[in-house]
């Protein structure tokens, strides 16, 4: 089984680094320990991080509660000697258990110095470009123990890094990487939560929804129609009885964001569809036989949507797997999502 | 939006079957209304039944409340002639607002007597084939108003008519067919709910389980690790903490069964994996990569699985849409089980 990262754990890493930073304004000296490998079943995925200061405090986790106490030992040496360190730690088979894991396993955790300017820097600018919803990476150079930070849409200072950077944005994944000049670096990817705008509070969307939230996604749902936009029907979900035109500039869509549009009414369906495609939205997906489509593309064409950008919206919508309920249709839909967010492993193995 | 069937309501239509003969018991006189065609939007979906009695009682639904009034009136008629007929309402678009739909439409409306001993007997066959998991359908005759079941596994009294019954368990989807001779017949489908039984109460599974059952499907968990298999994890999920030799006989495994193995541990997945085979299960997935399905590949041979039989295990399991949380490998093995019942409608176009 490939060591998988729920969005939680992305999230609480992220967390993570606010803590950093506000230990860090604190004026306390800090290491920063991550999962940078595991072998067999380990309790905590890679790219985990705890936090410890020179008091011993600390926050977050590296193996749910067995090894933190020998890292926080660790922690001090690396403080005191300023050169960050590896070390592994076997999880004995009693405690992955108890931690919920079959078979006992190993982790590597990197131990290193924050206590430059420099280093404060790098952890204000990931927590700035967090805020923006832009992906970033901390890249560490694992033998000297040096950070960079690579932003979205900037190279990597070393070209050959570029590639995996990329592959991380996509799977949201970090991990090790070899430069083309054999030097080893860990790769701490930094990736926007991925949220799903659903144009359409209807049957599918009442699936869709506990769906995509099970699935670690942001919901949120724009239907003018108050019988349909009723908080009674999406209960805890960020609902828009508005018209579109109204709501949608404080969505603020970006690549990281999927548009479902369900209404089946051009009226509600098609302003949000362009702006999705204008904003570069990962995923724009509209309800509607080929007939409808081929109506709504005479409609786009006439707004001045053009025919590259056109032949993005996915119609009919989701994943031919032959759904018949409401529910069904909704899973193909979030298949699709997930296709296109993450591409299918032979496109994957093609991009990197 | 093709007219969809939720499982819930079907599983109304169901009840409304045991309605029917605990009324026949009684010796009421009765009047079976069913929707057999939808225009525009319609409040309930084809296939939706109302019972009617003698003295204009009645149970069920066939459009959530605007038209019922008028059809028990219109099963007076037809209990006085004998005669069944045929009704068309229009839904008014205030009407259908109402009930959470976009805009108005038409329904189309077969009222038939249940009042012979034939009727009867029909109506226990379909109820008994229902407890014991088996699909069969009603199938009327709209011209003459007389009915008849199919069973699956055996042909259609008129054979043209089995490749519509075929399509019918496939989607589980009731509706109107013409048989070669062109005479208009509504089969009224009856398909077993669908069961998912998942080996190993993992990660995976805990995002399965909400996102399946919010599908409609029904799950059981196996998994002897009191560990994972514990009611917390899994609340309201039939849980059975015990090795699979001792309670999958229980489980009466049929076609309408998936079995999901994902374990990790041959001593937990083999033996369910092969009773799913055995017994027909439509979907039977196993976790594990390429090598590792080679290794289970030698023991299932070693274990008298034949080549045919080892090769309808999906494996690597799921579809290959990249997913990289346990909540996304679940969306891909719920869509395989999803596109395995139903057929994607490049596959059900070439069926029928």
């Amino acid at each position: 089984m490939p060591v998988v990262t729920l969005p939680k754990e992305l999230s609480e890493n992220l967390d993570m680094l606010a803590v950093v930073e506000r230990w860090q304004a604190e004026g306390r000296k800090l290491v920063l320990a991550t999962v940078i490998e595991t072998w067999g079943s380990a309790p905590r995925p890679i790219g985990s991080h705890l936090i410890i200061d020179e008091n011993g405090e600390f926050e977050g986790s590296v193996s749910g509660g067995c090894v933190e106490g020998a890292v926080v030992s660790e922690a001090m040496d690396v403080l005191d000697s300023g050169e960050a360190r590896k070390i592994e730690f076997g999880v004995a088979d009693e405690t992955a258990w108890r931690v919920g894991l079959s078979c006992g396993g190993k982790i590597s955790v990197y131990l290193q110095p924050l206590a430059t300017e420099t280093d404060h820097s790098l952890i204000s600018l990931l927590n700035k470009t967090r805020s923006k919803r832009q992906p970033a990476a901390l890249l560490t150079n694992l033998a000297t123990g040096s950070s960079s930070v690579i932003l979205f849409g900037s190279d990597a200072e070393d070209p050959s890094l570029s590639a995996a950077f990329e592959a991380g944005v996509r799977s949201g994944k970090s991990g090790q990487v070899q430069s083309d000049g054999g030097e080893e670096y860990f790769l701490s990817m930094q990736v926007p939560a991925t949220r799903i705008v659903v144009i359409g509070a209807v049957h599918i969307t009442q699936a869709l929804v506990p769906i995509a939230q099970t699935a670690g996604f942001d919901m949120t749902i724009v239907d003018p129609r108050t019988a349909f936009a009723s908080q009674e029907r999406f209960p805890d979900t960020p609902l828009l009885a508005e018209w579109p035109e109204d709501v949608m500039a404080q969505l603020e869509l970006d690549p990281f964001t999927a548009v479902v549009a369900i209404t089946h009414d051009p009226k509600i369906d098609d302003l949000p569809l362009q702006q999705a495609l204008r904003a570069g939205c990962f995923y724009v997906g509209a309800l509607g036989s080929r007939k409808t489509h081929a109506k709504r593309k005479e409609r786009f064409h006439a707004a001045g949507v053009n025919e590259e950008d056109f032949a993005r919206i996915k119609a009919p919508i989701g994943l031919d797997i032959g759904g018949v309920t409401p529910a069904e249709i909704a899973v193909a839909i979030l298949a699709e999502i997930i296709v296109t967010l993450r591409g299918s492993k032979a496109e994957q193995k093609k991009a990197v």
